[in-house]
């Protein structure tokens, strides 16, 4: 290989521990990375902010923001005040500071965007934390419940669906995205999708028009990021072929670059490999878990794969499967 | 006068809004500006957190801090942040953020002081603020009411005394004063007093027995600021001689310097020159006010009467009284 390129401008697409963990290596390779974060959240501090003060609900973002924190002293104790979590038998008990502070901000500013860029330079983050739309989103799904379809409504219940999820729909259907979303999509070098709760943090991208739209045609490449286990709840028994044959039923023309999945994690390699062929993609098989059986992904070991996707270095394993 | 010594080394007590106006003029003057707050706040936002989480009342605190804030776009930024407030019909109605901010500081850091530094960070804060006690504190007052002695027990109910007061006490009356406190008021070069609710915010400081006795026996010199008009409740009916008569009545050994009154609040020049005379001190009759008639003080005008206090130039007045 000849000189390492200037830094890839990324996008990654997601929301809770997911998108933490896909941040906290892509932070390590790319000095112009955008997180961009779903805003379907109704359970927990966010959704009572948003039933409240009608409100984005802002959890989501504030756990991308403190994955993107600076190491410094600085960062570290604004990403502490951030995530910190209120304790009482009263009113406060379980809310998050981060939650406040960000709310706060948007109802002194009256921009989204502004009041995140407030938050990021707090905790001197390198990069830019979006939401996937201006406006407060609700996912629906219908479940297979004893034979019958179920209707189940709100993140937190589809993310506890009672059974077998058959559509996943988003409320309002034809919500706007967020511009600057928009923008860093369709300037990306790179855009990552996943890992984290499949239907409700990943799918749900491809469920806003609009970012479905640029997701498409943006000249960037594009990675999925497998799971390390299958989620208890939305796709209880679902390995990694049928997410990325999820995906692929949600966008059937979306082209895909790149899969990163821990050997560990995949049951019938050769499965995955045609699934991964299928879409046109290369399939990078690494150990990107941490390995101490927490089905958590290593920052530096998922840095290094994704760094092999960016550079086209796809290993023995690309070779076998193409 | 020859040139202008190195800052002197202040320290204001108070808390509130008085307190928020003496600081907002000592931060022209002072570089090693600290300020000395109340703790005995029942009420509002501060109430409720202290009454939840069982922690020292912020909001008086946060006030001080804010006033204390840089004047940067970043300064501004935050302190407007601090001194936001939500409102709702819920559970997070009329809480300042602030508040929640200190109060999840002193959670994670489990340090008051070191809570109140990183808050003072944030604003780019030229100075310090510290609690007067760091636990919280009761106030507790005797009331003449139809002839009779009625006791009122929290702050926010003594503000609102239903008559005059005749006895104020502390509870607990031997709370410990905050050590970063008194080594402030030992290394001052002048400790100023008020303005600001005369009984919640002012001799409360003088009920700390610590506290009480570091106001004594600093070597610093010792300013009071009297108020721009009575406060309804607490002090209705006492004009600034009484004011300061009050104070003399809880500390009637405490040697007081220099007294800055507005000429437009005095009905009776004499006898407050007489009362300030009986003290040992010099009174400043200087125009402090905004002259808006809105009873505030002006920080440009006051803090050029404490510099004419610090500078020892007493001008007409001084001549005239001595």
């Amino acid at each position: 290989m000849g000189p390492r390129s200037a830094s890839p401008a990324v996008v990654a697409l997601g929301g809770g521990h997911g998108l933490s963990a896909s941040l906290a290596a892509l932070r390590l390779l790319s000095e112009r990375l955008t997180a961009v974060v779903t805003v379907a959240d109704d359970g927990g501090s966010s959704g009572r902010l948003r039933s409240e003060l009608g409100v984005l609900p802002p959890g989501d973002l504030r756990m991308a923001l403190s994955a993107l924190c600076d190491e410094s002293e600085w960062g570290r104790t604004w990403s502490e005040l951030l995530q910190h979590r209120f304790s009482s038998d009263g009113e406060l008990d379980r809310h998050a500071v981060g939650n406040l502070i960000i709310v706060a901000l948007w109802q002194i500013l009256g921009d989204t965007v502004e009041g995140l860029d407030w938050v990021g330079r707090l905790l001197g983050v390198h990069g830019r934390v979006l939401p996937m739309s201006s406006v407060p989103l609700a996912i629906e799904a219908d479940c297979r419940v004893d034979g019958e379809l179920v209707t189940v409504r709100g993140q937190s219940k589809v993310a506890k669906a009672p059974g077998p999820i058959e559509e996943l729909r988003m409320e309002p259907p034809d919500a706007a995205a967020c511009a600057e979303t928009i923008e860093a999509i369709r300037d990306a070098d790179w855009v990552v999708l996943g890992p984290g709760s499949w239907y409700t943090s990943v799918i749900t991208h491809l469920l806003v028009p609009d970012l479905a739209a640029a997701l498409h045609e943006t000249s960037a490449r594009r990675c999925v990021t497998l799971n390390l286990e299958p989620e208890v709840g939305e796709t209880d028994g679902l390995g990694p072929t049928e997410h990325l044959e999820l995906l692929h039923r949600y966008a059937p023309d979306l082209r895909v670059d790149a899969v990163v999945a821990d050997p560990t994690s995949v049951d019938d390699t050769d499965r995955l490999a045609q699934a991964t062929d299928r879409m046109g993609a290369r399939l990078l098989l690494r150990q990107v878990s941490r390995g101490d059986g927490s089905a958590r992904h290593d920052p530096l070991r998922l840095a290094t794969a994704y760094q092999d996707a960016f550079d086209g270095f796809w290993g023995d394993v690309g070779t076998r499967v193409g």
